[in-house]
């Protein structure tokens, strides 16, 4: 969409381009390169060219002090400035000097902000949405994992044939993306959305941690936080709050979207967030596998997790004489697709979703889903309602 | 009723008449024998006569290798079968040889299922429900304990003359009984059940159980509740699930009565249940007695606990004047009696019932039950509803 | 108010006045003596004068055994009596001997009971209450304290010049005063009551004590909670109950005012209640002072506590172009004034006032209204209501 385009309270900015930045010491050595590193520039800097000595270079220099060894991510949309960033133990060791300085960018208010959409369309018009962002690739975990999850979630999904809901991919700048797609289809999300995840923070090693939506009790919470219960030792849940990434706007009151987000380390909660040590290094393939499936887990839940009716409400139905009853017994083993059943139909009055059924029995998801097929299949169930 | 009676999804089955079993060895000696336990026949067993050597006898009996020393209690109802069950000791000793083996039992289409009602009236037509089961009584714990405490509770309350509450006294063979009755007086039960409780698993020495019905803080658990937490020091207290006894019909989604059950250790938590262990020597009569003080005690609380209108409810009536409130004193010693009336006043705005009342203060409710008492005769309380 | 009032269930009784009292030996040395200590007669003691040997003179004697040292805190408003207390210690060194009793005391029925109100109007109609006692101030921390900081809040409030609520003063004879005036603007209250507290037992050296009014979250309860939480390391918080003081009428059934009460020490949980220790050594001008500013506190976010939407619901404002967002940066170290703006803005939805703003962020209140006032005054949020 064309830089100058208005969203709300916001407006697209002119697209900024860069082709090379550095800064050469009196004997023309390179000390910053762009090419080296393009974390090396302050995101969205004005061009610039000329010569500084080393007080006046100083005032354009960010460093994190805190961490001397790693360049910090920084950036300034919405104030015009140069700067470079690198490193507090290279920036102690430059010394007096003149000093070529060069950032050969420039912004275009006819340029464009570029964004990706991909939809799969499925049986219901209700959709899932996956959003994740594109601004800020050069680093690893926040943010190329979001990407690659992503487009690894769609190519499993597209291999499947039977889609219950239509799934929507996003691939946005981070905050000014979101907020453009909402003041274009904001309205019909909030429509058709049945369920929504921001892919972010999903390679690195750490344990799963999920950010609840707004709303705090949506699907998209339910049915990730029952996939963590049964599958993972160790992980967090969060309460939604209002930093962070995307979820801010589908979250907003306006919209108040049922989007949460799974991630692994969450981004403020380890050290190499937003500086050059968020690399390849710091994620690996095999845990954005891993992410992969866990996010497909949830699809699973997803597609399943129906609201039925008991057809015969009074009393039970005679299992036994349609094949899914044990004919001989005593009640002692009772197994425990047996027992699924009998809580499925027992509290299968349309307000009990599968999910709901699994918690308050104690059953696995999976078997309580199981039990509620095969009692369909004979029509002792009859949906009334996605959950 | 007789065979053949349709009821919701079932039909009462033919009757069965058993008048002897054995298993004979070739010097005619009774291995088995039916006279010296009713465990030993497969329940609802078709009739048999004739010779077997060990191989194919195997295959027809039953035994619990986990147990080998009890003889395990086995039905097929609903799959036409023959079958001796026995200990798994015994079986082992069996030797090859040429069997004799006799079930006399036989399968009547024009018999009946038989079970039993009691009514004792009260002032209201609103119901207390006490449902146990007969169709193996040789067990003790469970079923025997169940009609025996029934049978007791039903001879406390004939000599109350001043019932507040209908009591209604079920003796139905387990499952289909329950079933065939729900069919027949259901919706008068959905009408006018107050309360309701199945009685089983209830003369063993073990601490008392009690199994919520589906709705969950209906008042038949409320008052078991607060009767178990003012008198035991060690219980237990289920949320209601659908397997189990009659409760599973009861409390079905077309029905969702609220029946819940006070047992002592429950059915499938000790190992002598379902077996030959399950006998007279597992359950003691001093404990019946207790059980059936225990369900005396949560009626005393049903027939008291009534929803009040304070009927000064602007600031306090001055009990004083009324021979209530200590007319010398400090506040430094109010009696609990004292305190009890302040409560009842404070909280009768007709949504509190006593036992709210009782939970609210950590009064007992026998106590606050006194002070309503006193309120009322006072003209300081109106009843609005049972609670 | 003329003795004999009518106010509902109670009547003004008729006014006391006491000039002197004693008990005199045979040799004429006053061994009880009003004059020393006020609490030596029973509270509406009837008129006396006589000669008593010692059995006699036993019968009109209260003590406290348990408490040797003291003279109990008694009176009898609704029985006819007389009688003296005095300390146990000194009541076992009396002697058989001849006593001459005097209590100079006259009960008038066209007298008055007093009662004091003051007035601080603010810009809503809603008030604010503070309610204290005045019928035995001759105890310190119950009562005098009560009086003692209910005239400085007045004193502090009445130097604000923009207080949005409007403030009652209440100074009552304990219970009767309470009645007699719901009795008369009851109606008022009902109508236009936003909060109110209970001021007793507020100047002694112990934390601090919240007894919740019978609304149990109401805005006096969320607001003195929330001051607690954050300005004390220890401290109580008391569920209603309903013996107690002036509560127990604002919060009868037929009022059910939000009337909580702070206190420090609350009477019934030390030994100098009631008696002659609770003197001025129990209390502390330094903790009265204490006192007050907490009271004040609670003022203030009651003063502050708004319920707003935010006038750009869909996505975020551009905080930035305000001047209210950092330009540059990562999100690294978002400050707790811009976190507690993106809280505010996010559940400004016109159900959350600022204090479950401050609860569910974590953010202090003091933070959240001053985020919520910077975003009012760039147009960002709308007043909808007061929390």
């Amino acid at each position: 969409m064309p830089s100058g385009t208005k969203c709300f309270d916001w407006t697209v900015p002119p697209e900024w381009n860069i082709k090379d930045a550095w800064v050469k010491d009196s004997s023309g050595k390179k000390i910053i390169d762009f090419k080296e590193n393009n974390l090396h520039v302050l995101g969205y800097s004005e061009k610039l060219h000329g010569k500084m000595n080393l007080e006046e270079l100083t005032k354009y220099i960010y460093t994190l002090p805190d961490q001397p060894e790693v360049i910090p991510y920084l950036t300034s949309y919405y104030a015009s400035r140069f700067g470079f960033c690198m490193s507090y133990k290279q920036f102690r060791k430059l010394k007096e000097d003149e000093y070529e300085v060069c950032i050969d960018a420039d912004k275009n208010p006819k340029g464009f902000m570029t964004a990706g959409e991909a939809v799969l369309p499925g049986k219901s018009k209700k959709e899932i949405l996956f959003s994740t962002y594109i601004c800020h690739p050069s680093m690893a975990n926040n943010e190329l994992s979001g990407p690659l999850v992503t487009a690894y979630i769609y190519n499993e999904l597209k291999k499947k044939e039977d889609r219950r809901f239509t799934y929507r991919f996003l691939f946005l700048p981070e905050t000014i993306g979101a907020i453009w797609y909402l003041s274009v289809n904001g309205n019909e999300l909030k429509k058709n959305l049945h369920a929504g995840y921001v892919v972010t923070c999903i390679g690195d090693r750490g344990n799963f941690t999920y950010k609840r939506s707004r709303i705090g009790n949506s699907i998209s919470d339910r049915a990730a936080e029952i996939v963590l219960m049964e599958t993972e030792r160790k992980y967090t849940v969060e309460d939604f709050f209002p930093t962070g990434s995307d979820e801010r706007q589908y979250c907003s009151p306006g919209f108040n979207l049922p989007v949460g987000s799974l991630m692994r380390t969450r981004y403020g909660k380890y050290s190499e967030y937003h500086t050059s040590a968020d690399n390849r290094n710091f994620i690996s393939f095999k845990k954005m596998e891993e992410s992969v499936f866990k996010y497909l887990e949830i699809i699973k839940v997803l597609e399943t997790n129906n609201l039925y009716n008991n057809t015969n409400p009074e009393c039970e139905p005679q299992l036994g004489k349609r094949g899914l009853y044990p004919t001989i017994g005593s009640h002692k083993d009772t197994t425990d697709l047996v027992n699924a059943m009998m809580w499925v139909l027992n509290l299968s009055d349309g307000t009990n979703d599968l999910i709901k059924i699994s918690e308050r029995s104690g059953l696995k998801f999976k078997i309580v889903a199981e039990a509620a097929l095969k009692l369909s299949e004979k029509g002792l169930l009859k949906i009334t309602g996605e959950g």
